[in-house]
This record gives C-alpha cells, structure tokens and sequence, in this order.
C-alpha cells in the first residue's frame, strides 16, 4: 500500500511544489512553500516505504543465526554496499552510526586516541594530557564549522587534551585556503577537518587539493617519525546535491548524514582502509556490532531507508544538483529583480569559489530587516536565518556570515534559502511576492 | 492505510501467534514458533503505524521555529512524556539515546567524568588517571552484565582510568545479594551498576534493596567528604514484562531499550534529577538538543514509536506479563512431561529469586545435546543458546550460566526460550515436539 500512496504524494509533490506529507496546506490562502531543505529533508516515498517494509518483515535481530535475523543482516549488507557506491568506496570501509553528530565526534575521538596510543609516553595513559608533560594531540579546523565539530573541539581545548587551530576562511573565498591549513601544521597535528560544504553558504572547501598536499606532507612526516595528519570532511550538506567521490576527494573520514538526503535520521562514517589504513578507536563498548567499532543492536529499518536514499542519489544525483541549480539560480534572478541589485545583497556568491546548487544566502538591505523580523513576517515561506541548531540566536548576526567577511549591517539581514528536489519555479515566484509583502510591511509601505 | 494492515496482522498474530510479518511462514511445513523475544521483539502495529505517520507528517527538524517543526518538537515531548509515565518518573528526567548501548556506556562515562571534575586535583584532568597519583573511581558491577556494561568497564580498568570490582552473583540466587555489593564499596567508589534481570536466565536482581542501602551510606559518605555513589540500573529485559517504578526502585540512572518491548532500535536514559540530583557528562558535543546532554537532530519517528511502546506498557503490563508468565509457565510443564523431570535441567529457577515471567533456560541433559546443536536441529523453533551478540559463541557455555552455578556439562546444552506477548499454549506444544525430534535425531533415534 505504501507503494501507492508514496507514488501520488510524489505526483503532487512535482506539480506544486510540496514535499511528500509536507507544509503545503489545502487552502491556497495557508500555502507554505518550505525553502529550508539544508536544515533538512521530508523522506522520499520509497524510502519510507523500505522503511516500513523493514520495521514489518525484518525485524528479528540482526545477530541472530535464523531467517529472521539473516533478513536483517543481508539489508544491512545491501545498505552498506549502496552506500559505497554512492561514494565511490568499499563497502567495508562504511560504518553505520545514530547520525552526523556521532560520525564527526567519533573521527575526533579517534584521532586523538590514536594520538595518544602512538606518541604518548607508554603505560600512562593520560599523562601526555597533563600540561607541560609531552606533547598534546594538535587538530586544524576552519572557522565556519558545524557545531559538531566546532563544539567536540573546544571541548578537549578546555579539557587540555589537545589543541586546536580555528584557520579563518578567506573573506574574498568563503572557503579554508589550503595554503592558510597547511601553514597551521604542526610536529603533534593528527588530523585536519574541514567541512565539504558551508551550511550557510553553500561555499564547497577545497578538500581535495588540502588531501593531496596532505598525503605530500604525511610521507615526509612518516620519514621522520612524525605522526601521520588524518584528512576528514563532513559531507553532510554535499551528499545529493553534487557528486561525492572519495577517490577524487582524497580523505581519510567522510560524514554521512541521512536527513540531508531525503534519508532517515541516522548517519555513517566512510573511513578510508578502516582498521587497517585509517584507525578507528570506538567511543562506545558493547556487543560487537559493526565489526566492535560501532556496538548496540542494529536500527535495520533506519539502515535500509540510509540504503534507499542512497541509492536514489546514485542514479539521480546530477538530474537532483541540475534542477535545484536552475530553480536556485532563478530565485537569485528573481529577488534581483523584484528588490533591485542594490538592495539585495548576495552573501554566499564569492568570486571563484564553487557553491552548493541549492542554496541562496542573501541579505535584503534596510534598517527594519533584519532576516529573523523578514520571516517573521512571511506568510508562505518558511526558511531560516542560519543552522537551525542555532534558532534561538534572534537578531544576533551568522558568526559565519561574519567569518566569511560580510558586514554586520548585512550579515544581521541574512537569510538562507536552501531549495530541494521538488521546489519549483513557482514556489519561487510565491516564495518572492512573500518576501516583498513581508518588507513592505516591516517598511511600514502596507 | 497503516491502520488497516497491522490491525489484521495482529489479528493474525493473535490466532496463530505469529509476530507481525513474522517468521510465520505460509505453508504450514515451514511454520515457524519465534521464542526469541529477549533477543529483540517485532514492532508492534501502532507503533509501525506512528512511525510510519512521523516519517510523512513530522519530517521537519524540530529545532525550526515553523510548524513542520514545531510538529515534531510536540511528538518529542508527548514521547518523552510516555517513557516518564511508564517508569513513574519526570519528563524531563528522560534523555533520547541511540540505544541501550549508548545509555550504558553514557552512565559510566558520566560517573567516571564526574569523579574526575569533583575529587581530581584542579587544573589537570586526568592527573589523577596516572598511576600513584590520587584516587582513581571505583565502579562495582555484577559479573552477570550485558558487554554493552562489562566492556565498557574492562576498557576503563585496560585505561588505567578506572577500577572495577566484578562481584559474583550467588550461585543459590542467581542475583548480585546487596550484601556483596555494599562489601565492595571503596572510599573512591563513584557508581554501583547492577542490571535489573539478567537477559539469560530472567532472575531479577534485589536493585531497589541495594538502591536504599547506598542511599543510607551516602548520607555518611557525603557527611564525611566522600563522593556520592550512584545507582545505575539497566532495565532492558524488564520493561514490558514487569512493571518498572523509578521511585519503588530508588535507581539514579535507569536504562531504556525500545526493542525489547515492540519498540523501534533506539533508547533513552532516565537520570533522576537530570543536571541537579544527578550529573550526566555528554559524551558526544553538537547542535544542542536534549538540552545538550545528547546533540544530533532528534530522530523524530523513531522516538514517536518509542513513546507509542511505552504507552502500550503503561496501559497493558499487567496482562503482558500474566500472559507471558502463563504460556512460559505451560513450556516448562510440557518440557518436563515429554522429557522427564530428570533429563530437563531447568537452569533459571533458583529458589527465592524473582524471575522474568517469559524466559526459560534450561537444558536438556545428555552427552549430544548441546544447545547449539539442538537448535540445529530444530525445524519450527527459533531460539538462541544465550544473548544473541554472542552468537558466534558455538558450543562454548554461557558464562552468565557458569557463573549462576551451573555446571559445565549442564551449561553448555542450555537453550533460552524467551516467550513474548502473542506467544500461544500451541506454539509451546509445536516447541516442544520440534525439540523432541530434533533431541531424538541427535541420540540416532530418528
């Protein structure tokens, strides 16, 4: 039955513009056009339907030697290998884990601890962490990081279990310039993590060029007994939107995150020669699961929608980054038009700098206009200021916005539209008259 | 359309105890008796249903300020309120988890932390991890616990972070006496956990007996400048077999399992107190939710079908566990009329001890009947020889059961038959027979 009703929901959704169940309303007059799809995406209906195919048929435990359990199991492998092939990987380098948050902290630990084993003093754990005592692990990162990153790391600078280098992002670029990363190396760096693509921006880092000088470095690092610096990325934002290869990208560790793919909401971890090139040190002890790097009972159904979703970005990756470019880019058209060059400002269009198809992160200018007070004001769009994680921040302006050198007038003004695979050229143009209404509005015009 | 499906699944399931979707085969050759239930437990129809009606309805992330997430922040907090009714606690005592793994390990890791931050010397965490220098915690367990409890704390002791005292379970109760708990406690004691039934053999642990004593000496312990020691108990086998009371139990720290009570793969963790009475160290740092105790998007649907099981607990445990306690009451009279009292050695009944109303361990004695190698022959029974993360284990005997006192012999033929709540009388007596062939193929009868 799912099959069904996923396929008219879906029919709907490439007609009006509404994902699948989503916020568009029966009443033409409460039609919501949601524009918000980097905080996250409906679920596609056939991995819905996957989902709950599993939840009914495959619910035995995945552990266990019977049919029941076997079911389990070979979805796990499905999903596992669709996973790789989406990222151009091997399926046992792929671990499974709650979601983007857990993936990222648990490249951290690992560094660290691998730090910790191979150049602390043996059979004192802990003492290398003591100050003055030995060197600690030393990690690079950018400034316009997600929490997950961000916060996991300041966390162990207070901690004083390892240092860290925030490397500003270039304010002409908006992206971590390899030449400012490789500056920040140090004799005690383990790991570099720089994110794949900006949340707010849409900037896409230029990751492979910082793997490559890397792998340079690490040989010459290695011939003087200097650990090894691990290259990870956090693709969440990337993952259906442009084609991910790890290959091409060169990393060590690469975040997966469900949501972000009209997936469910866990995650996995892509973890370049797993165990055997690139260590992984657990965070949690248990019952084996996940060849011991991940333990706890597998979440099959979650497992085999990741799969699904997966799967669809495989195939459709280009049509999905194609589309949400042309309709992007044509709400870029618009908005220009409708509030005149001058008024809007672009924040996310740097010169040079490659960008994520989907989003548009713009500024209207005004002193009333701040982006919180803007959406307030909107009846038909919904879309956000910034991370969603961050909506209790108010008027206070992006520190990412900042970070990428756009002024405080401008960057207090900001809002991300982050367009998906269903948004249509009509959403935009009802997304557009909103905006305006809400402005004329906020400028007192109505 | 959910609604209509399971409904007759569970019309099914009820007839001819079937799980929903089960292994229950069409031909009546293949059919299948399911008496796995502590190793997981199929979904239960509404709560596929919720699930399934979160993933189209409440996709949205629930920190978005609009109404697609504000209906999933509303689903969050209606689940949050269900696992609190069904343990008699607070909701804002429950933490969403991962799983039961993550809630284990996220108790120890918080015990060990806060150990650290209030007896370590200031200024140089973990200073006093290094040998000699300072007091390192103390945790007491039971030698009976999950790995997702024992390993954790082997890794700890491994570290160097910890020290663990591993008290024997009485070999004439099967349970940890609260006697040789409280004789473990150290000055540097920071945390006693002790399951609340152990997942093999079902005997119910005196948790609410320990519990007060350690509240007793806590009194003393905080009077005279020593830490407090916590009580954490992991309830995974219980919940949704016996009623749970946090207060009747007086636990600081309660684990949460969802698939063992027809819930999805998740869990959560209840700490009396969260972040007053009871500290809680996050081990994982990002985006902020759950009050930053654990970060990442919340899991919406699957936390919808957590809250949805554990109201059908609050409403149904009482029938749940008479029913169980019934049909796995009948398996034992069944297996000691075909078998003979003295060939059937039942391992988990020890005189005095509570124990789970649906578990059955026992042997079937003779110099062929390893349980691994009865279960082989079974055609209609799926069953395990212990817990299912050890199923690699082959022919070695359970160490739970060892440790309970059971001899080597009579261990390593042991089978655990787990009833669960559509189990019926005829699926005990198409076990039994299953196990006669399968006992009477392997003494070459057959």
């Amino acid at each position: 039955m799912e099959a069904t009703a996923p396929a008219r929901d879906s029919r709907v959704r490439r007609r009006v513009g509404s994902p699948p169940g989503g916020c568009q309303e029966k009443s033409p007059l409460e039609r919501k056009v949601y524009m918000d799809y980097n905080a996250t995406t409906p679920l596609e209906p056939e991995v819905i339907r996957v989902m709950t195919e599993a939840m009914r048929e495959a619910w035995g435990n995945p552990s266990s030697p019977y049919l029941a359990g076997q079911k389990a199991k070979d979805i796990i492998t499905a999903s596992r290998e669709a996973l790789a092939r989406m990222l151009g990987g091997k399926p046992q380098d792929i671990v499974f884990t709650s979601g983007g948050t857990e993936s990222n902290n648990l490249v951290i630990h690992s560094a660290v601890k691998h730090f910790q084993e191979t150049q602390g003093p043996k059979g004192a754990p802990g003492e290398q962490q003591s100050p003055g005592k030995g060197a600690r692990p030393h990690i690079i990162t950018c400034t316009v990081e997600h929490d997950s990153v961000r916060l996991p790391l300041e966390h162990l600078v207070e901690e004083q279990v390892a240092e860290v280098t925030f490397v500003p992002v270039s304010t002409t670029s908006g992206q971590a310039e390899a030449d400012d990363i490789l500056a920040a190396v140090r004799p005690s760096t383990c790991l570099v993590t720089i994110m794949l693509a900006n949340n707010e921006t849409g900037v896409v880092m230029p990751v492979s060029e910082i793997s490559q000088r890397l792998k340079a470095l690490n040989q010459r690092r290695v011939a003087s007994g200097l650990p090894c610096v691990f290259m990870h990325t956090d693709a969440a934002q990337v993952l259906g939107k442009k084609r991910v290869d790890v290959e091409e990208l060169g990393v060590d560790f690469l975040t997966i995150v469900g949501h972000k793919f009209y997936g469910p909401r866990i995650g996995a971890l892509y973890v370049r020669g797993l165990g055997k090139l690139t260590p992984l040190y657990p965070m949690l002890f248990g019952g084996g699961q996940e060849r011991n790097f991940r333990p706890g009972t597998e979440n099959t159904p979650m497992i085999a929608g990741l799969g699904k979703a997966a799967e669809l970005v495989t195939e459709n990756c280009e049509a999905y980054e194609a589309h949400m470019q042309d309709v992007r880019d044509y709400l870029e058209e618009r908005l220009e038009a409708e509030f005149g060059r001058k008024k809007i400002h672009l924040n996310s269009r740097f010169p040079g700098a490659k960008r994520l198809p989907n989003t548009c992160n713009f500024s209207i200018q005004g002193p009333q206009l701040q982006g919180s007070l803007v959406l307030a004001q909107c009846r038909t769009l919904l879309a956000s200021v910034g991370a969603s994680c961050h909506s209790d921040q108010g008027h206070r302006p992006s520190p990412v916005l900042l970070s990428c050198g756009v002024p405080l007038d401008v960057a207090r003004n900001a809002l991300r539209l982050s367009v998906g695979r269903s948004t249509t050229r009509a959403d935009v143009d009802l997304a557009v008259q909103d905006l305006k209404q809400a402005v004329a509005r906020l400028e007192g015009q109505a």
